[in-house]
């Protein structure tokens, strides 16, 4: 059996079958990259995105901080370094799906510059588009979903976002959701209208 | 922002939205797995798969051992930890794949019982077919299509699959497509006729 040329030809020009992909699912694909606090609202938004993004036809997928945990980034701690490396694997996920014509919503901390800029520079700055869900840190504490912030003001959880880990707010983001004034659904309906340009207006699958 | 219930009921309950999307684009997703040799021709048969099931309407995605080792596993080397940790992501990424109705065609080593035992387990039994792309040793050492059996057999590259690292053909695998004795178009035609049954006839999207 041949090989080799046809492997590198091929491999090597993945703007091919991404347009091929886009244009059977007709759509564009990008990344909407959340950033913000821990109980800003990223996680439901990004499953209100996923699910208005679906009954439209569009096909998306979530990457979500929390559940790559378990699975892509099992092993990984919450150290600078390994925050970046979590977030370097997922920005290398995203740049797969994107690949493959899915919109893919991100959902993670994010919490530095650096680590923004470093998803930008996996992603390329078309695909990446940065999304700050914007809670004050006292909304977020209060509602404490998961119980973290009480754990982390205990001293029982380190290096946590907030507490005793900066969050840099983005300076410029694509759009800015402010869900510690806007109720779920004002918010997910403001991310839905900043999306649906990008990804392009379709019918039905 | 109201959170945390609705996060936790859908995040845990991938099976919702697989199911919708896989109904979306009207297809099963499956993770071809091919193991075999460097040089025994996965990423080519990935490759003209990936083509061929796109002619007919479907959406796939490969996930190709080299390719993600300089992306997703950079930094990750050719000793048996480092292996495995390669074929761990590798697994953990066509999981989300799956998970977003696509069909994943991953082109991998994947030299020993153990490696592939690891990914099914990561997959599920159901997701997971293995593909063995078998060519004998001094087939594909005598393509040589990237120059590393040269270079392993001098002694430059250390660990090499089938030179001094094992490689343990699988024993029942779901299909072996025998690239020494196949044209490319015959190995291809096997192994798509062998897929398109798992994966549901259909129309073009």
């Amino acid at each position: 059996m041949q090989s080799g040329i046809l492997n590198i030809n091929l491999l090597n020009s993945p703007e091919g079958p991404r347009i091929t992909k886009e244009a059977m699912l007709k759509q564009h694909a990008r990344v909407i990259w959340m950033c913000g606090l821990s109980g800003a609202g990223k996680s439901t938004l990004a499953i209100l995105l996923d699910k208005q993004l679906s009954d439209r036809g569009y096909i998306s997928q979530i990457i979500d901080g929390d559940m790559v945990r378990s699975g892509l980034n099992k092993g990984l701690g919450f150290s600078h370094e390994d925050r970046l490396e979590n977030l370097r694997r997922v920005a290398e996920v995203a740049k797969l799906f994107v690949g493959c014509g899915v919109i893919t919503i991100v959902s993670f901390i994010s919490p530095t510059y650096n680590a923004r800029s470093m998803a930008k520079g996996v992603l390329g700055e078309p695909d990446f588009i940065e999304v700050y869900v914007n809670a004050p840190l006292e909304i977020c504490e209060k509602r404490d979903t998961k119980g973290l912030y009480k754990l982390a003001r205990n001293g029982k959880i380190r290096d946590f976002t907030g507490i005793d880990s900066p969050f840099e707010p983005p300076e410029n983001p694509a759009v800015e959701i402010n869900t510690g004034i806007l109720t779920v659904e004002e918010s997910a309906m403001k991310l839905l209208n900043f999306v649906l340009p990008l990804v392009g207006y379709k019918k039905q699958l």
